[in-house]
């Protein structure tokens, strides 16, 4: 079972062709992204405040497959592809409310010490996070 | 009764500072219009494709109380404060989850044709949407 | 003689009415007001690695004149309305390649400690660089 | 010879890590993009109103190298990779002042009739702007 999360496109993300502009899909994505974190680990705000890793970008890249208007709901299901010792891999599928798929996109994410950026194991409290909320086997 | 709209914080909306950018509450704030104009008048798409008027700006302010973080929920509620014959003044207060202002934000809309920008009368589906939400008096 | 900034309208910044948002802006003065502190103070980054103090933004407004369409050139004149002791506000003035009006902007910041927003006087280092581009009387 | 364009990490272009949001760079060599279109084909609000074609995004992606800071000064290389019948390829490579690698991204559009989003061959205008700006074979 994905981790879904639903949203709506607004009239700012609209660009001069009438249509969502394009990098607009990977904030949808990351807004389902930080939704889940905030299940999964807890507050971001008390995160970034106490916390000593990060989980920066590495690759993002995403395929468009039909227009998305504004006022359109969008339902994003996220998925873990891979859960490595030093990244972890999302890919999500964006759909509309006729089912049909808008986008789907992939977010690889690095494991860093806040500090630095120093590449870091993944931290126990994320992976016991995805664990509970069956995204990764136990 | 106000129109009430409730949003997160997220994670791309926070500037070097740390806390909301400033200009992210317009944005808010304007999120509920558009929620209020699909409820009082229809799809935005629909409209943009079909009608013949726009409500662009002719001002905006806002004054800031307290700092906005990410994964704050914010609750936006919209009251318009005059109807006149070709603006409309809506009035906007952003609170907190604890319930305290964040910020306090008022938007002046013209209406205009949409070919031109030219002044015109409130459209009456607009002013009768707002008249079905309670927002002005029938 | 006010402090200028020239950038262009991009195709992201139009809404689906075919201008630029309304809360655009606002990003577009304070980018002119990043220009200036980089000039008048350092670095943003280094400040904000390093100084105590911020300038939240307590109070915003614009006046709309003129759409500003994408690819349009824009000038930005930033004016010091006043120098109070505990904030300073800016005047705006964006206009076109025609010269026209497009938007006046106000943009009031308080002084504040980075740790806690609490209030305190104006930095020295702010009053100075603001002197030495002659933007207040020294 | 690539196609340059340089521009400046913005204050609101950061996120709650302190460093600029990973959709940014998606934007950053989108407006490359849209200075290169300026020169190649013509003004874009004049495209936009005339012209029957689209190139919408099909596909879209980034690899990052180094975290980019507020105040970063980029420089965007734009290359066509190939030009298609029906889409054309863009690699981009985005360097920071000490001319380390930031960001690689490469970005797919397809050429479409502007309504109804069909699929055509490359518009002739398109083609002989990108032959005389030297980026792809006449």
């Amino acid at each position: 079972m994905p981790f879904r999360h639903t949203l709506t496109v607004r009239f700012d993300e609209i660009d001069r062709a009438g249509i969502a502009y394009f990098a607009q899909v990977f904030r949808y994505c990351h807004v389902a992204y930080e939704e889940l974190i905030a299940q999964a680990v807890g507050s971001l705000e008390d995160l970034f405040r106490s916390r000593t890793w990060a989980t920066p970008m590495v690759h993002a890249e995403a395929d468009y497959v039909r227009p998305m208007f504004v006022g359109d709901v969008l339902t994003i299901d996220l998925q873990v592809e891979r859960l490595g010792e030093k990244s972890v891999t999302f890919a999500y599928e964006v759909r509309g409310e006729d089912g049909e798929p808008r986008a789907r996109v992939r977010l690889i994410h690095a494991f860093v010490e806040l500090e630095g950026f120093v590449a870091r194991p993944v931290p126990e409290a994320f992976r016991a996070g995805l664990v509970r909320l069956g995204l990764v086997p136990g």
